[in-house]
C-alpha cells in the first residue's frame, strides 16, 4: 500500500501533516510507503520537530516546487501550477506509483486535479465528496459535500448510484437507503433542482434495478435519527450542512466545557464522569472521520479540512488505506456495469 | 397586549398549544387577551388536560370549521379555506383585534397568508423568517429559514436591511454584522446566486448608508464563533442549515446521555455535575427560542417549528410579546424610510 500525502496542504501545514504522516506510520503498518510531496527544505526542516526520521524506508519525499493556496482558484489554479504539491501526488497515483491521494489543501485544486489526471470512471458525469456524519446506525454519508457546488439532477442520481455502491461495499450496508436533503419531508417540498432530483430519481428506482432504496426528501434529523446511509445534495448545501453541523457539535463541547467548570462541584462531578466527554468527543469529532473520499475519479483521493489537525490527517490517511483496502472503484465500476446490463 | 394563537398548528396540536397557551398566561402578564383561534370542541374537550380555565376573560376561543395540514401545499391552501385557524387568526391581526401572530403550523400557509391578508411592507420584496442561533455573542439570525426557499439577489438585500433593522431595534446592536452563508470565506466562493448576492450587497454598502456592516461569506462556524448578527441565505439553505445545527445539538445531548448513564460512576459523577446539563440544555435547545419572526409582513408573525413543545409555544408567544413591544416593524419601515432620503 503506497499512499501519497500533499505535505503543503491545509492552514497549518506542514506541520500537521508531517505529524499526521508520523503516527499514520505507527498506526496503519500496511502501508510501505508515503510519499512526502511537497517543499523539501520545508520537509528537512520541520520533520525533527515531529519526531519524523526521513532516513525511515517507507518515506520519500517528493520535492514540489509549487504550492496551490487555499484561496487560490482551484480549477484555474492546477492547470497552471504543474510543479505544485497537489499535482504531483495527484501524478504519482496516475502513474500507478501511489494507490492513494490524500490533501487537506484548496478543494478545488483537488477535485479539478483528480478529474484532469484520473479521469472519470465511465458512466459517471460529476465527482462527489462523500462526508460521513456519524449516527446510532454508523454513518450518513452527504454527497455531495463540495466537489461540484451547482449540480445537476443527474450528478446527484450518479451520486446516488455511486453512494450506495460505497455504503455496500464499504460500510456493509446490504440495500442502502438514500434520501435527498430537503426543507420538508413530504415529496412536494423543496427547490426546482431538488423536485427535479426526485422526479429523476424515482423514475430510475421505478425502472431500473436501483441498487439502493429510494426515501425521497429528507430533512436535517434524518442525518442522526435514521436509518440513512446517503443524503444527497448539490455541493453548496452539502458543504454548508457539513461546516453547521460540525459548528454545531463544537460550540456544544464548548459549553459543556464552560458549564462544567463553572464549579468546585461540577468540576468534580466532570472528573468522576470523565470516561463519557471523552466517547463524547471521540464520536462527535470530525477528527474522527479525518477525510472524505472524492467518488467517482479512477483512484483514490481523500479530501481532509483544511483546518485538519494531526490527528485529523492521520485519520485521513486510514481512510485512504480503506478506501483501497475495500476496492471503492471496483464497487462503483460493477455496481454500473450491472445496471447496464 | 393581544395575542392570536393557532391552537390547530403543529404535530402535537391541539395538546401542546394549550399546554404553552396556559403557561404564556402565568408568565407574561402583559398579555391582556389570548385568542384561542381553532376548533371549539376540541379546545373545550382538551382544555382541562393542560389546566387551561376557558373561563379566565384573558382567554378568548375563535371558533375555526378548518384546518390547514401540515402537508398541504400552503399557498394554495391558504387561498382556499378562508374559515381555517391561520386564516382567522391572521384575520384578527389584520382588522387590529390582536397584535401578534404565533403558529406552530404549516409554514407556507402562515407565510402566504400573512402576505395576502397583512401585505409587505413598502420597499420589502419577499419576507423571511429570522430564526436565531445562540452563540457567544448573543445570537445569529439566519435569515432567511424556510420563507422563500428559491429567493432572489435582491431579496437578500432585503433580508440584510430587515435583518439589521431587527438586530438594533431589538437585540440592541449598534452596528449589525451581516454576512452571507456560502461553502467558503473567500470573496470568489459560492453559487452564481452567492456571487451574484455578494455583488448587490457590496455595491449597496458602498454607495448607500448601509446600516450594518457587510463581512462578505461566512461559513457554519461563524454563526457559532462570530460576531455574526445576520447570516443570509435563500430559505431553502437557512431552512436545512437551521435543522441541520438542531438536529446536531440533539444528537449531541443524546450522546452525552447515553455516555453518562453507561456506568454506576458515570451517573454519579453526571449527578453532581447536573446543573452544567441543565445550562447546557437551556443554552442549546431550539426550544428556549420557540419561534422566529417573520419580517417584512405588516404586522408581527411568529413561526414556531412543527414538532414544538409547550415549552416551545410559551416561548414562541414570548417572541411574539417582545417583538410587539420593540416594534420591530416600525424599526423596518424607519431604515427603509432613511435610505430613501
Amino acid at each position: 500500500m503506497k499512499v501519497a500525502l500533499d505535505v503543503m496542504g491545509g492552514d497549518r501545514a506542514p506541520a500537521v501533516n508531517l505529524a499526521g504522516a508520523k503516527d499514520a506510520l505507527a498506526c496503519y503498518p500496511s502501508i510501505e510507503k508515503l510519499f512526502l510531496v511537497g517543499d523539501q527544505g520545508a520537509i528537512e526542516a520541520e520533520a525533527p520537530t515531529h519526531g519524523l526520521d526521513l532516513k525511515d524506508p517507507r518515506l520519500e519525499i517528493i520535492h514540489a516546487a509549487e504550492v496551490i493556496s487555499m484561496c487560490e482558484p482551484g480549477a484555474t489554479t492546477i492547470r497552471r501550477k504543474k510543479q505544485s504539491s497537489i499535482s504531483l501526488a495527484l501524478d504519482l497515483v496516475k502513474a500507478g506509483r501511489a494507490d492513494a491521494f490524500v490533501s487537506a489543501g484548496n478543494t478545488g485544486a483537488c477535485v479539478a486535479g483528480a478529474q484532469i489526471k484520473l479521469r472519470l470512471i465511465p458512466g459517471i458525469e460529476r465527482p462527489g465528496i462523500a462526508s460521513a456524519l456519524p449516527n446510532e446506525f454508523g454513518a450518513c454519508h452527504l454527497l455531495d459535500a463540495g466537489a461540484n457546488p451547482e449540480a445537476k439532477p443527474s450528478h446527484l442520481l450518479g451520486y446516488a448510484i455511486m453512494g450506495s455502491a460505497f455504503a455496500t461495499g464499504v460500510m456493509g450496508v446490504k440495500r442502502p437507503k438514500v434520501g435527498i436533503m430537503s426543507n420538508g419531508e413530504e415529496d412536494e417540498k423543496g427547490t426546482a433542482f431538488t423536485k427535479d432530483t426526485f422526479k429523476l430519481i424515482k423514475e430510475f428506482t421505478e425502472t431500473s434495478k436501483a441498487p439502493f432504496e429510494f426515501l425521497g426528501n429528507v430533512e436535517g434529523h434524518d442525518l442522526f435519527e435514521s436509518e440513512l446511509d446517503v443524503c444527497l445534495c448539490d455541493g453548496f448545501t452539502g458543504n454548508v450542512v457539513l461546516k453547521s453541523c460540525e459548528a454545531t457539535a463544537k460550540a456544544m463541547s464548548k459549553w459543556l466545557k464552560a458549564s462544567l467548570t463553572a464549579s468546585p462541584v461540577r468540576k468534580m462531578g466532570a472528573l468522576i464522569a470523565k470516561g463519557a466527554f471523552a466517547e463524547l468527543k471521540e464520536r462527535a469529532s470530525a477528527e474522527s472521520y479525518g477525510g472524505s473520499p472524492l467518488l467517482g475519479v479512477n483512484g483514490v483521493v481523500i479530501i481532509a479540512h483544511g483546518g485538519s489537525s494531526a490527528l485529523a490527517i492521520r485519520n485521513a490517511i486510514r481512510v485512504g488505506v480503506e478506501s483501497v483496502n475495500h476496492q471503492v472503484n471496483l464497487h462503483i465500476s460493477e455496481t454500473l456495469e450491472r445496471l447496464k446490463g
